[in-house]
């Protein structure tokens, strides 16, 4: 494409460098910004300033937060012995939202995947390692997705923590509640056969 | 949604204000953004303090351009007295990417659309009508939307063209080149058959 303007070929070029936006999308967002509010623009630019330089990592579960530790790990209402294994901030916040869960997390910053060039020392399992020791953990829930990287990790990270003798549990998986079992793909169905549990009314 | 940092809700909040994307895009954009190279940060940041200070507006089309005169109003190539009536910026690099025009644009930066708030006044017909007699144009190809406002705003520019004894043309209308006549639209094949032109072999 040609772009009657290099700001504007730079912008676009920026903006689709972002997952899922192509080319055309990048110059809607782009005109978007010059059609509405300068406001907005200065906003955005405010924002990556802050992106690079506010951004702390808590030290504990490695959660981003706004001190040295976030607001979970530093809660006294939450369990600090039961550890949720999670991928990214953005399954903290799925499970948060449930209301469900009273424990802490540790977030992996990604899943082995060779494929991809990830290995495990790109992961933070040496720091959970630590962690179970220095806070005296007592039960990892492995809450990672169930793909294939998913499950490659949590074979992996068993087998590390198998010596420490802690309790490690995995998020149930099975039809969805509110399922309806014809819909169901093949795998989960035939699994949730085969792992069924005892029926508690 | 509860956010672990501030910096993460107010990236979050501004990426959200594009069209098309919600919380949860956002999200995903914002933690790409720290997931990878921290030059796309500073190359984003960048890229909203030139589209406040070096945005130029073509000062005969009002095309985004690089200096006072766009590359196109600015050719010798190209015929000077033919303008083509567009929306937007889209809509001219559309047009060129097919190479078969060769005259210039005039951009009207929207199109009449009470339910927006948008009248005429709030489009660039005015400067249209100014450049008709300053540039000696001789013909005004309407090239806007086939909608509701696309038609108004067709409707409304002639109305005010009539009198300056230009031609005003419009692009021709009817089922696509390779398009196949089942899957036309009612209204488009009707009136390609109501307004059908001379067979040319």
């Amino acid at each position: 494409m040609n772009y009657p303007s290099k700001v504007i070929e730079d912008a676009v070029n920026e903006f689709s460098k972002f997952p899922g936006i192509g080319k055309k999308t990048a110059l809607r967002l782009v005109l978007h910004l010059l059609k509405g509010d300068e406001r907005h623009i200065t906003a955005m630019g405010d924002v990556m300033a802050r992106l690079k330089t506010d951004i702390h990592y808590c030290q504990k579960c490695g959660n981003i937060a706004d001190a040295d530790l976030c607001g979970i790990c530093n809660s006294h209402n939450r369990v600090q012995t039961t550890v949720c294994l999670v991928e990214d901030l953005r399954d903290v916040m799925a499970i948060e939202n449930t209301g469900q869960y009273t424990g802490v997390y540790h977030i992996l910053g990604g899943l082995i995947s060779p494929i991809d060039g990830v290995g495990p020392e790109d992961l933070r399992i040496n720091e959970l390692i630590e962690r179970i020791q220095a806070d005296g953990i007592e039960e990892v829930i492995m809450a990672l997705s169930a793909t294939m990287e998913g499950d490659t990790t949590v074979f992996y990270v068993s087998k590390k923590l198998k010596e420490k003798n802690i309790k490690i549990t995995s998020i149930s998986r099975g039809i969805a509640f509110g399922g309806e079992l014809e819909y169901a793909d093949e795998i989960t169905l035939g699994r949730s056969i085969v792992n069924r549990i005892p029926y508690s009314a």
